[in-house]
């Protein structure tokens, strides 16, 4: 096939506003794989795709050729609808911990190969990894194993899944061709595809702790999500949700456990549990095990109250190797040497976070990666005893940080100072989740 | 400075429709020249500038840059207004070898510094070096001595002029990015703004043999490249001229200096003399040696009649080190062993010539290259004996062409056919140059 194409007037077609066919993309794709074209010819590539466009079926192709550059988990023995939720990435986000055992424990198998974070966001291996002995890392046979056991897996993304996209997300990371809807969905689809799932709940977060800034960028990119997982047969439903502050009081990873099995417990906020039991809700009526959303939240809720969820949560991390201990006794955990509080300089409301600055401000204390090299500090992070709406008195305690870092204690307290307006006024409450699409379009969506 | 930019940084503002600063552009070429930032990097900043355009800071900066990557000469030493000539290339273009004499025995030094050609247009140093003896290669006190001493110097393209063109033009040709005006602009006038020109004539060209299909294009080319010459305090001159069929009738690197003897004795083909004297004319008034433009072209005339351009001629040819018994008597050249004739399958005129076709028959007799590193055959080439407007009957001589290569013969038989559309109707005559532009504007002009 590869004989037929020519790169350089590939590139000419999109640059001159023309539409590749799905042929085209696949020798590129291909073709860039096995190294027969360059980098340079692929980045000028990607830049007239940014520029120009990509159609539905220039985005389907580009997931498909990613998605079968690598291996393909084939999970059509075990018995059920296997679900997986993706977020496209917040601040203390942590629900797939909490929905993970939620809906597994309701009799929908999960298989859930994560990635880890960079950035201002945190990645879901991460916060696997600050549990003490607990392990991601494992060959396809055991990855079988464990989902047939405990209808639940949580994996590390390997470099056997989608490596096309791997190689083509460095070469967009370098190129300033990552911020493009197709190509995020694109990368999203290809691995998520390559797990083994017959359908799929999209987080799609928009805010100023989102990567889409506004509600309509993170519409955009859910529905060619959906559109996409439609594409490939999986029924898949995403909901828009507000990214404005961080979910929960707790960011950082060994916080973030520890704020999840309050949630498993029936404890923990409110934004975090109403957010876990939609989404759970989503994914246990996915899977067959309820008749519509709302009955697979009632069900969800329904596994928290009867201890099942919390169950399957310690089955899972001691099949995994981890030291089920600390789920039981969270206190056991080793924090950082330093802790710190910021207190108000001023009385009134939190009006305003800057997610993505207190986001960067736990990076900075250690819970994250700055670049993919950084080594990660399990128990560096941050506690928030406030939020939007709440009221505050002058010197009360916004938050309060852990590092083992104390060189960058002054910095990041000014840099967190930055993060929070404070005023007279009480701000509107924002809603958690605005919108939801699946594949009969997209329509307003109340909690 | 380097470490005051980022790359990424750069090429997201080119993407998001910004323009960059003379300092950012200037920044960009050096860490490209230096590897600091990576060919996949730039092809994506080319892309960017070819899909949102380059302003005229920024096409001036980028000549600059590429200007300053290598070495620039200066021949402020050596009296007199420094002229040279560019063409942007076409089938059949030997003017450069007819005017650079004239105009230097005119009085005006011809600082003239020549590619070779590369697909369907022939370079001008392939031309010098189908002379026998003729050398092109000389370092930089050779080329000051020449000139002194000729008021003339006929050289080639050396690794040391705009290094940053050559490595960018590379990386262009490969990526899709090659025709984009500000670039072409660009790269045009660094490297001829490095050879110590106070004055440049160029020979924008457009039509179905030129680069530049429509006359627009090529308009936009011709102020951009005189915007840029008169950012660098050069007078510059442009003229749109006419590429629809080959100039003069011969095609071929011996064969263009064959016509351009004659046409340096008074004789050759009208076209060929008319747009020498017209562009000859345009360098002596640049010169200082005639009040306008038309006084130029009368001293042109005059430089041909009385015999001092065809002796200058000579005299270059021989301090270059070529045989001039050759120029003397062009016939002692060895031709290519295989010569052929299209004779016409129909009456009627010439209508139509596809010249670029024209030009591609050339290159595959011999006469051209495909590739950067294909030799060339000086004796190769076409010879027409009909051009459009000419009446023909069935059977006569269209062209007779020449080549050392006899298995090609048959194809490029089948090629030229389809170069050439006979009809009925005697076309209209079309005009040679359509519009001159120069820093007060751009203007139709007659000849």
């Amino acid at each position: 096939m590869s004989s037929n194409y020519n790169i350089v007037s590939l590139i000419r077609k999109k640059r001159d506003g023309f539409h590749l066919s799905s042929d085209e993309i696949s020798y590129l794709i291909k073709a860039y794989l096995s190294g027969e074209i360059e980098d340079y010819q692929v980045s000028a590539f990607l830049m007239a795709s940014f520029l120009n466009g990509l159609n539905t079926i220039e985005s389907s192709a580009l997931t498909e050729s990613m998605l079968h550059s690598g291996q393909i988990v084939d999970l059509s023995h075990i018995p059920g609808i296997k679900v997986d939720k993706h977020s496209t990435g917040g601040v203390g986000d942590k629900l797939s911990l909490i929905l993970a055992p939620i809906v597994a424990s309701a009799g929908v198998p999960v298989p859930m190969i994560s990635g880890r974070g960079l950035g201002h966001t945190g990645g879901t291996l991460d916060k696997l990894g600050s549990i003490p002995g607990f392990s991601t890392d494992m060959d396809l046979s055991r990855y079988k194993q464990i989902i047939e056991k405990h209808q639940l897996v949580l994996a590390g993304q390997t470099a056997e899944i989608a490596p096309a996209d791997k190689k083509l997300y460095a070469l967009r990371d370098v190129t300033a061709t990552v911020e493009y809807i197709p190509f995020i969905a694109s990368s999203i689809m290809s691995k998520k595809l390559a797990e083994g799932i017959d359908a799929l709940v999209l987080d799609v977060k928009y805010g100023n702790g989102a990567f889409m800034k506004t509600q309509e960028q993170a519409i955009e990119l859910a529905e060619t999500l959906v559109g996409i997982g439609e594409q490939f047969k999986k029924k898949t439903i995403a909901f828009i949700t507000n990214m404005n502050q961080p979910i929960g009081t707790k960011i950082g990873n060994w916080l973030e456990v520890e704020e999840s099995i309050d949630c498993l417990k029936g404890a923990g906020p409110d934004d975090t549990n109403q957010l876990s039991h939609l989404l759970a809700g989503a994914m246990i009526y996915l899977g067959g095990k309820a008749d519509s959303i709302e009955k697979g939240i009632e069900r969800s809720k329904l596994q928290v109250e009867n201890g099942e969820a919390f169950s399957k949560w310690k089955d899972i991390v001691e099949e995994q190797g981890g030291d089920v201990s600390y789920i039981d006794q969270p206190t056991k955990f080793v924090y950082p040497s330093f802790e710190f509080e910021l207190k108000s300089l001023n009385s009134g409301y939190i009006q305003k976070i800057d997610t993505y600055g207190v986001g960067m401000a736990a990076v900075e204390l250690g819970a994250g990666r700055k670049v993919i090299t950084d080594t990660i500090d399990g128990g560096a992070g941050i506690v928030l005893r406030k939020k939007i709406g709440d009221k505050i008195e002058e010197g009360e305690t916004i938050l309060k940080a852990y590092t083992n870092k104390p060189s960058v204690i002054e910095e990041v307290t000014e840099q967190l100072y930055q993060a929070f307006s404070i005023g007279d006024e009480k701000p509107e409450e924002q809603p958690l989740v605005t919108h939801i699409c699946d594949s009969n379009g997209t329509r307003a969506f109340e909690l």
